[in-house]
């Protein structure tokens, strides 16, 4: 099989956006439009993918990472200059370069596959991908001569009345022969009023060598439409998260209310798990089998074990083990890793905290920087006091110990094997194995005592 | 009026559902399939019901509970070997018997209602519910005579081509005499390829053996259809929930966003509650008049007293007077009780507690297994201390007591009335009524002190 | 420009609605109903605007407050009634008066403005707007002569069956010149059975002395419908709800699923604001630009500033700096006042609180009534201890603090710069400047301790 080499166009800034940031930017379920345009051209083979950027680049470098290749534009003089800028990248490259805008994120790998496919079976050198449109007003039309080969694309501005009838459009995205691009882009000029280099212009270059341009005509022309405005930017997110959502189900995943669970497109869920309402599940997370999530709750970079619940909760950068419990009302942050049968309750923050089997931490609890082992209980009000004003410390938490409540564990510190930690204490130094770490006034009670009330008469 | 008792048909597993499950158990607003159908059977009248478990038979069971009577089908065999089950349940039972299946939980009492009446008027054998199918492929047809009286139902692989072109197929629900059901059961063979007993089989017996067949056309095709798969269990909650939140709006409820107001079957909501976007009532919940509840709550067998508010928080197995005051993000378990005028307020949970009028908890506070009188005040990081790593013990908070912020109480123990707890105390024993009980340490101002930020020079 | 008067009828109850509330008061997205109306008369012009109140009158007058001048109409006597109630109001009135309805809260401006300058331009006594209906029946129809001026207004019970084929109705919306409509109210009787006045007895008298009768058809037949039962009421919010999220969606606001996105009319809402799934934004608040708003959160009457980032919490009454970080499940309330760059984190409760720059507060805390400093930090677990059961008393905490966890600070009280408090220490007295401030016991090790565990055996 031949290399395929994608460059996606990105240096637009998308105006009707109102928007400081770059289009290709814009979320959709948590991830970057551009996102989906990469994620279909890797689907489609395409080993190398560039994006050639130019408004607010910098962001777009920064927010796709380092697997892209990126390629400047710093003027935008149309699709043929945004080509051209990639000259150098492409001296390199052989086989097919795939031509793809990144703010059409409903692009599909199948209609790329097919237009890939088309180009190699006609040895084509340029394969253009159409559609038809009810009203074709504005668009590229695609000239077909009485063979219904593509003779030519003409610009809406520059149609006869004739050709201004044809509903067959351009859709700008191609897929070429590097060797004959890199020809026909070495002669390419502006010839234009607005002194704009059109890529469209390589096609009539191929046609009047005499090489054949092939066409294929996809009748999803939603696909092919990008969003324009934020409007359509939220119906775009609509369509996929319905499509997300009816493949999940479709997979064994329990959906009561498909309108409100917004599951990103890198998720994977197992059979028999239920997504609750006004539920989030983005980055990368994997979430096992006969799981609980939702309702209103965020689980986003995490992994959740078979047969965990979380409720009413967030979860970020996370391990959880199977058999957990979490919420309602946790707040579970990165390098949470967690094992079997945890319970984390009712308003708990974790952070950077490894927790063993069967360990509870049940209400209104902090734990940060922290080791618990199996069979802990983590009575309600404790918290690790992990941060002295300059650095963070770790605190060691053994097997079956047992915290009371409202205490404050002040790292760095230890709590050994089996040790109890009596309510209310401030423990900064190591509670010995099986020992009663406590650190507490004796009650007092003053029966002569005056209080507020009394004393204000009431 | 004569006796009715009703079969449900429940022991498949459903295999589009893609589920360790039985189908009948997937949930719709909190209820399992199944409910919806022992409901409509119940309120069409039928005294006795017998459900037909197969597949995961156990876990119907449980979920179902020692109300209904389970008949199992150990090898799936047809729905005549369903029925043949049964003939044990059956040889007790007279008058007429509704055969039903537990995966229609769109039927309606009233169209059952209907087929009984119309049995019953007809003096017939047997009734068919039938409905008119766009693209009736697939199912059984129904053959009338010239006299529009049903004459044969045939299955769709054995009917003609002038059979397929019926529209009114069956439904499989049906209302039978069970004495001419008793005989017709008797003779039922499985002729056929598949070795399946067919249910349908028993009306060409009463129609042999000149007994009359009863048909009702049903226009409510949706109705008598179940869901296969989880999107159509997806599509189905939405049906149940629109149809429930109208039936509350036309009572009085405000309900400013329907399509996310998830209400259960058996809930009962009074006049001028507004149920807010996001929320949950689900099982046997009863809501006054007047209510805030949501947005973004979640309320499961409880009741809510008139005036009272619930927002953003959970409430499961409790029962709050009027005029209470209820979160944001509060956790109310079970066996709460409050009286009037009582406020659980941010970041409190609750769990089998009795709360008298006036008192509050304000934020951050854990109440466990205790009595707390009224006009009480209960200070922020109040935990009441009921579990010692081996049992849990009860707190008795009097009338009028006053408990400072982050205190403990360590359980067994009482505060008796009028007394106050000064902030940060741990209380061990009883504070006498009046007194002041403290546990506190005097405070030392270190002014030689070097701060871990000084010492890090920053 | 002549003076504009408007005269908003809202004295009925609207039984439809269930309600022991006058329907007026219904809210949509946080508004009562009548808000939508009084709001579109002031936009087109009105300078006074006065509403005819009745069925509870006295809860219209508390919810709309003093902007308003109010006329009781203690019976219910037809509109004709409702407007003579007002002829001591009008007597001090000249120029136009606006006559409108308390339930139509989907009236526009644009519509109110049209109709006005008709008025004006025609010289006519009265304008009414009308609109065309499929279904007529039941209202009042539109009587045009053969040079299309209208000639009357027939009722539909007084309709012949010529006039009832008429699709043109009254909507009942006005605008009169006062004193041609003072003149004519003089005469007004109730010639009926009802014994009730009709103010569309008013045109006739105005056609019969010879006066010009102005029509405008508005084509938007919706906007001057008002919702007469809780699914209408719901249907109407839906109807705003997209509405409003379009126009922010226009202006550069991202709302990725604006059927749950619940914005007031009178927010504000900067570019490039992001407003997640769930979220409420109420009242007069006021949202900068970049800021990420909701899920699941609700802001009502507050001042959010640029690049602020508001998750899973409430803000009530708040006045929020630049850069902020709320959440999640943190719960602001009247009279918090950030600077740049506070946080405020999981579990928070702030109340009558001033709190300068890069100040935090990032768990488990009640903050009450308190002022802090710049580039404190507020350990987690920390109260300020502001009531003693009779007042309220302010902690001052000034800049560069660093407050331990599970601190209690009992007000009134004052924490001095760059002082330290040390974790699960109660202040009751001042710590000065760079002191260390510490209240609490010394930890000791029962190694000798048998634990209730041990004890049980287990």
């Amino acid at each position: 099989m031949e290399k395929l080499t994608a460059l996606i166009l990105a240096a637009g800034q998308g105006t009707r956006m109102k928007s400081k940031y770059p289009k290709v930017l814009h979320p959709l379920l948590g991830e970057p439009m551009l996102r989906y345009v990469t994620d279909a051209a890797r689907a489609a083979g395409a080993e190398r993918i560039a994006v050639v950027i130019g408004f607010e680049g910098e962001r777009v470098q920064a927010a796709m990472g380092p697997e892209l290749e990126y390629i400047w534009q710093r003027e935008q003089l149309g699709t043929g200059h945004a080509v051209l800028m990639a000259r150098e990248f492409l001296a390199k490259a052989t086989g097919e370069l795939l031509v793809l805008y990144g703010d059409t994120p409903l692009i599909k790998p199948e209609t790329l596959c097919e237009l890939i496919e088309l180009q190699r079976a006609t040895g084509a050198a340029g394969a253009i991908l159409t559609t038809r449109m009810q009203d074709p007003a504005g668009y590229g039309r695609i000239i077909r001569n009485t063979g219904n080969e593509i003779s030519g694309i003409v610009e809406h501005k520059d149609a006869s009345s004739g050709e201004r009838i044809i509903d067959e459009v351009n859709t700008g995205i191609y897929c070429f022969t590097i060797a004959a691009l890199r020809e026909a882009l070495a002669e390419l000029t502006p010839q234009n009023a607005q002194g704009e280099y059109y890529l469209t212009d390589v096609f009539a270059a191929f046609i009047g060598n005499g090489l054949k341009v092939a066409g294929l005509l996809t009748g999803d022309a939603e696909a092919v439409m990008g969003p324009n405005d934020r409007a359509q930017l939220a119906r775009t997110e609509a369509f996929l998260r319905e499509a997300i959502n009816q493949r999940w189900m479709a997979e064994g995943v329990s959906i009561p209310d498909p309108a409100t669970a917004y599951i990103g497109p890198h998720v994977r869920i197992g059979r028999d798990t239920t997504v609750f309402p006004g539920t989030f599940i983005f980055g990368k997370t994997v979430i096992g089998s006969d799981c609980v999530i939702g309702p209103q709750s965020r689980i986003v970079d995490s992994t959740i074990g078979d047969n965990t619940e979380v409720q009413y909760s967030q979860v970020f950068q996370a391990e959880l083990g199977p058999q957990n419990n979490i919420g309602p009302y946790s707040f579970v942050r990165q390098g949470t890793v967690t094992a079997a049968r945890v319970k984390i309750g009712g308003f708990v923050e974790v952070k950077n905290v490894r927790i063993a089997e069967e360990s509870k931490v049940p209400h209104l609890s902090y734990m940060g920087d922290a080791e618990v082992g199996r069979d802990v209980n983590i009575g309600a009000g404790t918290i690790t006091c992990n941060y002295d004003g300059v650095s963070k410390h770790r605190t060691i938490i053994e097997d079956e110990v047992f915290i009371g409540s409202n205490t404050n564990l002040v790292a760095p510190v230890t709590v050994r094997a089996g040790a109890t930690v009596a309510a209310g204490s401030t423990i900064t130094k190591e509670v010995p194995a099986k020992a009663l770490g406590i650190a507490r006034a004796r009650q007092e009670n003053l029966t002569e005592w005056v209080s507020p009330k009394d004393r204000a008469g009431k």
